[in-house]
């Protein structure tokens, strides 16, 4: 954070920004700042629920293009101030919190569908967009992005691409690695590049790759190039009970295993099916919930179908039919609004896990047993989305209803927890995490989870970003 | 080169060099050192064949472990001295040739299977192991690798992680990129890393694919898991032949956009379908030949293949059925092999190019045109394989029957073709290439075709290698 906006120093910055973009785009008013100081994250919630004053910005600037975005980041380097790239806003992992204040770098004015490419199936654009704008535009075209994330009526493309997002039908159409193609970058010292304009090649490393993930510690992503996929012909959705979660776990497994290829898996614990599959969908059952969908041409639809529910009714199971499976697709959204979604004054996280098959449930015990057995105000629930060849990802959250009223008391028990349970999941082979992004919330567990690989990444930071101006401290990096 | 062998310098590092990994470990002949100057590319095949002296290495290793593999580099940085990792020497792209000699690390010793999890479906191997080795050891357990590359006999699976290779079923089963889940690295310093195990998470960029199509510059690969697939109940082909390659590009194309998933799609243009599909296959038409399988459950390859067949009936073609569908797939090795592979003194060079489908074609015609016109001797002819979503890889060939006596003239001739070529097929969108890997042979382009992105290439190579041990002078970074 600037000393003080008093100090000449700071017009001297203000007037260099304000000629980069132009003075309707940077906004330096106490309420730019505080909408630009928290994020989805719980902890600068309850900071802010409490009346604790947050860490703000100096400056919020609205670039138009790469042009602009180069030119912040140059005088960024000359003055060695932070800057963060900031999308919706919508993160729940403290990714773009301005947490040594300077800039943030509000990527939405560059929400241009830019060419759509019909023959290739794909579509180039600016990653400012709001994910549910470009689904619109992507429609229109007669086409879909197939990135259908709870989020998408609040965040942007960029957003996905900086945390490696995943929407429901990813366990089909892939989660954001699959869906980005090509990426145009503004590198930390401000050159405006393009990795190769194909996502498969033998032309050495993969840089998309390196800047996908890289929330915005590697430079601003600006535009991107995603594939875009026809409307299915049909999708079909079925449900089914098991008396346990490891038998549903097993029929789910055996469907990714014997590589049949559905749009979407969800499977819900035994406490989650009790608790939210009732109160959010109606179904009132005792066990395992587990949905599955296939899209496509109707008549592979209805074969594929047909396999995965002969690979379910093996073990021991009440088939709940397709339209207790159509319920959850039509009220997939609905988990994530009020009054079924956790907010203030509860403490929640999302314990998000990735793991193979082998490893998927012993990652959910450990982090169940550490909870639970240490925290007995805490409620254990979760359910597995986002399914692979190789495994799933567990959405574990736990949810306190009476956190401590102190401000501090309330994130040191939040950090605590988070904690106990990653190293838990880590032991257990778990990878933390699949969909969030690791922002300031799991910075501090890069180290435990990559091993000396993180000096790997380090070392990149460091020669990419020699003044660590972009959004320090974040992902394990120094601040 | 070290200056020579007579130095007491060279008894010091060929001591230590001994003590790391045994003295049966350590070779210095002259044959072994000529086995180890010449791989696949034709630039050191035709210098050898015309009697001229190759660049060899100092010395060959066969390092028995990563740790033995941590060791020789830590001694490689002391001395300064390059270290070029080699696995079955099939390489086209001269990748492994010690062209600064130095250290050969010949990884066919660490080729052990040392894990196989029938439950996530993955298999953990050390890398050099020979590719047909590794799929027999994987069939025995009742799975496949589906890797099946032209150069599965001789290949280990470290020089297809190197440079991203691809194998016939790439359509459906990815290309290598797709099919490693994680790697063990030995980094250039001679730290042992992992990284994350799994290879779709949120934390942070994917490392796992900074590293594959590294072609050793950026540390060696020791350990990979790799994915492993049921044996499919089923695996069925069908063959069309079209009035003109553009018909049946759009017709293939039309598969792949449509989002059915065969396992296989070839098409060969005009001149290679008079040509080799005649003389391999023995099917004699004039036109476009086009190919294409699916596999899995039989009632689903079934209806998938009646849906490709519609696909392809809507264009001015002939129905060469199934039988004639097989055949290609019972010959698919025997194109690679005599006497139907070229071969001295034939010079001959695949234009391996990748680009979407709207750019496909015209990355065909720019490079004929380009060949055929500047090089009337040069016979162009050309297939494609390796088909994605959003377009596929263009496998051209020029071929000149009787180039120079002159050994230097013949080399100076097949990299203006080259040059001219390679240039012209990125101008027209394509990548080169798809799966041959860079090497010392397109190293001249990687500037030319990734622009400014280059620099964090040669950056994260210079920060991961300060003492630029690693392959030095290939992939376009210094010698």
């Amino acid at each position: 954070m600037l000393s003080s906006s008093k100090s000449y120093a700071y017009e001297m910055l203000l007037s260099e920004l304000t000629w980069a973009v132009g003075e309707d785009y940077v906004q330096t008013g106490d309420s730019d700042k505080l909408g630009h100081s928290i994020d989805y994250y719980w902890v600068p919630e309850v900071w802010h629920d409490r009346g604790r004053q947050l860490t703000p910005p100096d400056f919020i600037i609205q670039p138009g293009s790469s042009q602009e975005v180069a030119a912040v980041l140059k005088i960024a380097n000359n003055y060695s101030i932070p800057v963060t790239p900031w999308g919706g806003g919508s993160g729940s992992q403290g990714g773009a919190l301005p947490i040594r204040g300077g800039i943030i770098l509000d990527m939405k004015r560059m929400n241009r569908v830019l060419d759509i490419d019909t023959v290739s199936l794909s579509a180039t654009v600016e990653v400012g967009i709001n994910a549910q704008h470009l689904e619109w535009a992507i429609e229109k075209a007669g086409y879909s992005t197939m990135h259908f994330p709870a989020s998408i009526a609040c965040a942007t493309l960029g957003g996905f691409i900086a945390h490696r997002g995943t929407g429901v039908l990813s366990t089909k159409y892939g989660k954001m690695e699959d869906m980005v193609m090509s990426l145009e970058v503004v590198t930390p010292q401000g050159e405006i590049i393009n990795t190769l304009p194909v996502p498969r090649h033998a032309s050495g490393p993969d840089l998309t790759q390196l800047f996908l993930g890289s929330e915005g510690t590697l430079g601003v992503v600006t535009k991107a190039t995603i594939k875009i996929h026809p409307i299915p012909q049909s999708r079909k959705f079925h449900a089914f009970l098991f008396r346990t979660m490891h038998d549903a776990m097993l029929a789910g497994s055996r469907i990714m295993t014997s590589r049949l290829r559905p749009c979407v898996i969800r499977l819900y614990d035994e406490p989650e099916t009790a608790k939210l599959v009732k109160r959010v969908l109606g179904i009132d059952k005792k066990g395992a919930y587990l949905v599955f969908g296939f899209d496509g041409q109707e008549k592979i639809v209805d074969l594929e179908m047909e396999e995965a529910c002969d690979i379910c009714s093996s073990f021991d199971h009440e088939d709940l039919g397709a339209e207790m499976g159509q319920t959850w697709w039509n009220n997939r959204y609905k988990f994530f609004y009020p009054p079924y979604m956790f907010h203030m004054p509860q403490a929640f996280g999302t314990l998000d896990t990735v793991a193979t098959f082998a490893n998927i449930e012993n990652v959910y015990w450990a982090m169940k047993n550490v909870v639970e057995q240490n925290f007995p105000q805490a409620t254990f629930i979760g359910h597995f989305s986002h399914w692979y060849e190789w495994g799933c990802m567990l959405y574990a959250r736990f949810i306190i209803d009476n956190p401590p009223a102190d401000a501090n008391e309330a994130v040191a028990l939040y950090n605590k927890i988070w904690d106990m349970a990653i190293r838990a999941a880590i032991k257990a082979g778990g990878v933390i995490n699949e969909h969030h992004g690791v922002g300031l919330k799991l910075g501090r567990i890069m180290k435990d989870l990559y091993g000396p690989a993180f000096k790997i990444l380090q070392d990149i930071k460091q020669t990419l970003d020699p003044n660590n101006i972009m959004n320090p401290g974040k992902m394990g990096f120094k601040g």
